[in-house]
């Protein structure tokens, strides 16, 4: 039986509609019924993730996550992702009021790096996804050591995600050039891509088989929990 | 006041995923939260359409169509559009049930035809659309000539939507050359791409000026009806 996925969006907005053409692109299919019954609520409503996780003065995107995952349900969804790893520092919040299901990002993505033997894995992604410590947790639990990039650097990821993607702005190889340069100094045998705005980075710059793709990851998981196959 | 869009997607899968990204790309926004918020239904189980216009002992999607519309109204969309250019042959059923306006993707089209000055306008399409007569209708009341592939041509554009652009392969400048040569030996002064499948072609061929892009005149379209800007 093939199930429906519910997709949370709008956060961001841009990754959302990667991930869903991520999904359409590696589904094994030659016409439109073959493909994966997707409802995406790109819910540009939520307040930012890192600004709250930061300063919890700023709204509170929980009860906004909560709400969408219960409409998904109850439109059809079986199966309910979120193509946002800051968010997953509530997934335990949407998991506990969901009828169904959530993906979990993070996991999935470190049992990813587990599958391909990596054993000192860098991290990037926003600062309040590194402040919540879901990626490093999800990697230890692997035996795999966690690998932060330098205040300096990080500074430089967070411009690339804010003042860049988020903006539509194109982000240069130039400007990636001294990030993995840095990550890679730092012995990493693979680093994660643990921000869906550096996957859109990943998609224009290409940035290679060193990476994990969190999104990609999540894409693939998605489609084979739907009940569908992976194309080639 | 900001408006939220549904859309009611799966019609092609791939077409649905590039308006979503469209409509963010031409969105003049610079963080998430300037975003359209969007709602997409991207419903698989939906019959094929041309196959019913063809042949009426095919399912019928409009049963279909009129769920997804109630569906999204009920979950807050404002605005409701459809990019599949054949399912438009169903536009009145579908506006009939809906609560909210449902956005015309040809007239809108044909609109922009008019508004560019053109006065004979090639149309590509599938066998279903042309059949349906919406493109030449729409085109004739703004007194624009529509002109129709030969039966040659037209079995080369049926091929490349469904032997190609639905099964998930690419199409070559060689293999579209042709069709380009067919219209515009027509003597059309623009080639309407008619067939959101035939906007994938667009997007990575980059097919130029000359082609009014019925995809992204309705991505435009429902940016403004929304309440948003564009960027440009």
């Amino acid at each position: 039986m093939k199930k429906t996925l519910g997709i949370i969006g709008g956060v961001g907005p841009l990754a959302t509609m990667f991930i869903g053409e991520m999904i359409v692109r590696r589904t094994k299919a030659s016409k439109d019924q073959e493909h994966v019954h997707t409802i995406i609520d790109n819910d540009t409503t939520i307040p930012d993730r890192t600004a709250y996780i930061l300063d919890q003065t700023n709204e509170n995107p929980v009860p906004y996550l909560q709400r969408d995952t219960q409409k998904l349900a109850s439109v059809g969804a079986d199966i309910i992702c979120i193509p946002c790893n800051t968010a997953h520092t509530f997934f335990h919040e949407m998991q506990e009021v969901s009828p169904v299901p959530v993906l979990h990002m993070i996991r999935e993505t470190a049992k990813r790096a587990s599958e391909l033997g990596a054993k000192r894995v860098g991290i990037l992604a926003t600062d309040g996804t590194l402040a919540a410590n879901v990626y490093q947790a999800a990697l230890q639990e692997m035996d795999i050591e966690p690998v932060i990039a330098s205040v300096h650097i990080q500074k430089q990821v967070m411009s690339v995600i804010y003042d860049y993607v988020k903006a539509g702005k194109e982000v240069t190889p130039e400007q990636w050039q001294p990030i993995e340069d840095a990550m890679l100094g730092l012995d990493c045998d693979r680093i994660i891509l643990g921000c869906t705005e550096l996957s859109i980075v990943n998609k224009e710059l290409k940035l290679g088989e060193r990476y994990i793709d969190s999104l990609i990851v999540l894409a693939e998981v998605a489609i084979t929990a739907c009940g569908y196959e992976l194309n080639n």
